[in-house]
């Protein structure tokens, strides 16, 4: 595939910041729309010059998991990051399993539609699983944790599945705002119990059914303990930066607390959110506030390190 | 209430072990059948001579939480174990929120129906909640972890949901011979890394849906994470004996395991669990294989720490 889109994941700042420059370097890069330029003699379904996107994690499509809608634990695929030999943020990469990976895009590659398109490949798929594995419904109310671009489409993905109540809990001002454009009926910046307590003066006193824990530290999964409703669930799409956590009678037992979530299946979620982005009434592109070419990369990732972007696009 | 028959808890052994003499009597016991002696001036359903079930927390019924089937997270009410005062190992008992927690039998107190009645009380009610938790179908294969009266009725339970496999994993022959009768399809005596290993070989490799823990120890806990299967559940209804346990990337996140379970709400399935009874498909009460008095209170605590008996009736 030749790479015409790709971006920073704000997974891809975990080893950003813990990597050594004596490691030498990495291929990076797990989101990316591209054209096929040559396929394998096995590959069935895509042909030369066709404009796919591909999920954060490659699948065959066909095992158990994969037809469960679980291509995360596809036995025979596994993330791009796993890979060391290939990477998104590039000119080109080569695609394991290309038939059950890819998803075709029925526009052209200079698309205004390009960024939106982009966030299938995680970002908004994340979001969208959050919800789903938190079994947000019309019924509901959902505290999301985290404004960067995942916690955001996972505001936009609560809206789109009715949710009647969508708390935000971030501190920057210009994410919060998309946050609102995105559905948020609340936003709450205050951290630690004073934003548990203010979440739950929003909510009754009780907490919300869903919590969306979109951040993978130990102060975010406390926060979802402290506003999660008696029976509720907390969805984890930020990859946890800690193994062990409470989750006895205390924090989670006493009140029948569930936990769900894990690597989206970005790719069962594709064809699904596709529709809504071709005809605008979407844009989840928006999470996107900075674009770049290749040189441009290491300043990208500097500034979404240091916050001044949210989420920064490549033109390889 | 003047009870007719009771029960120790395998729950109740947790402070058994643990409680020093010099912190004085304490009042126990939270599973209890008997008859209504007196009532309240507020208490509207219940009279006089009425034969009732009291599950192992009181509730209201009529806060949100229990008109959402979760009545141990009533807001008015809690365990009996919560309560000094009251205990059902005992002659009598003052049951608060009588409406809301007490539920009639349509039997007479020396009916032989009495030990599987005794069991909507909890443990029945905590057997069939972990595996409705887990979300039990007939599609699901599933572990029990755990032969105590808890895991045997998780059994049951999965059984009755229509579960395609049951795994049961316990080391006494007697109590998973139980099981076999209850509706186990596989026993599992092994524990670790080796039962972990032969379950596996039993799901094909990649363990089971839905993994019940009703034993609440860690090593119990890791067993779960071991067996079950990507994208599954583990439900717990042991109450837990750790705070923290592994919940982060290698332990459930990469797979999407999801945690589900806590303290069942029993007063939300007596009546659906009880025609089954009453009518003899199922016989719940064959977890009880000693009855005593009460001054044989202490020797049945002994008994059952020292694995001796399964689970003691109690007749005051």
């Amino acid at each position: 595939m030749r790479v015409t889109a790709s971006c920073v994941c704000g997974s891809d700042l975990w080893p950003y910041g813990s990597m050594s420059p004596v490691d030498g370097p990495a291929r990076m890069g797990h989101e990316f729309i591209g054209i096929v330029e040559e396929t394998g003699s096995d590959v069935r379904t895509l042909a030369k010059g066709d404009l796919v996107v591909a999920p954060f994690a490659f699948s065959d499509g066909t095992c158990d998991f994969c037809r469960e809608g679980l291509h995360t634990s596809c036995v025979h695929g596994t993330f791009w990051d796993m890979e060391p030999d290939e990477g998104g943020q590039a000119e080109a990469v080569r695609v394991p399993l290309a038939d059950g990976t890819l998803v075709k895009l029925p526009v052209a590659a200079d698309s205004a539609l390009m960024p939106s398109l982009l966030t299938l490949s995680d970002v908004f798929g994340t979001g969208y699983h959050a919800a789903v594995a938190g079994g947000v419904t019309e019924r509901t109310r959902v505290t999301v944790i985290g404004d960067g671009a995942v916690g955001l489409l996972a505001v936009l993905s609560a809206k789109m599945l009715g949710a009647e109540q969508i708390v935000l809990m971030g501190r920057h001002r210009t994410r919060t705002d998309l946050g609102r454009e995105f559905g948020a009926t609340d936003v709450v910046a205050a951290r630690g119990e004073e934003g548990i307590e203010r979440v739950r003066e929003l909510t009754g006193g009780h907490g919300t059914h869903v919590v969306i824990e979109a951040v993978g530290t130990m102060p975010a999964y406390e926060q979802a303990v402290g506003v999660v409703r008696p029976g509720g669930v907390i969805s984890r799409v930020g990859v946890p930066q800690y193994e062990e956590a409470p989750i006895g009678f205390a924090s989670l037992f006493r009140h029948n607390i569930r936990l769900a979530g894990g690597p989206a299946p970005a790719r069962a979620y594709a064809e699904e959110l596709m529709p809504a982005i071709l005809d605008g009434a979407i844009e989840p592109g928006k999470v996107f506030d900075a674009t770049t070419d290749l040189d441009g990369v290491p300043a990208g990732y500097q500034d979404m390190a240091d916050r001044k972007t949210l989420k920064v696009l490549i033109k390889p």
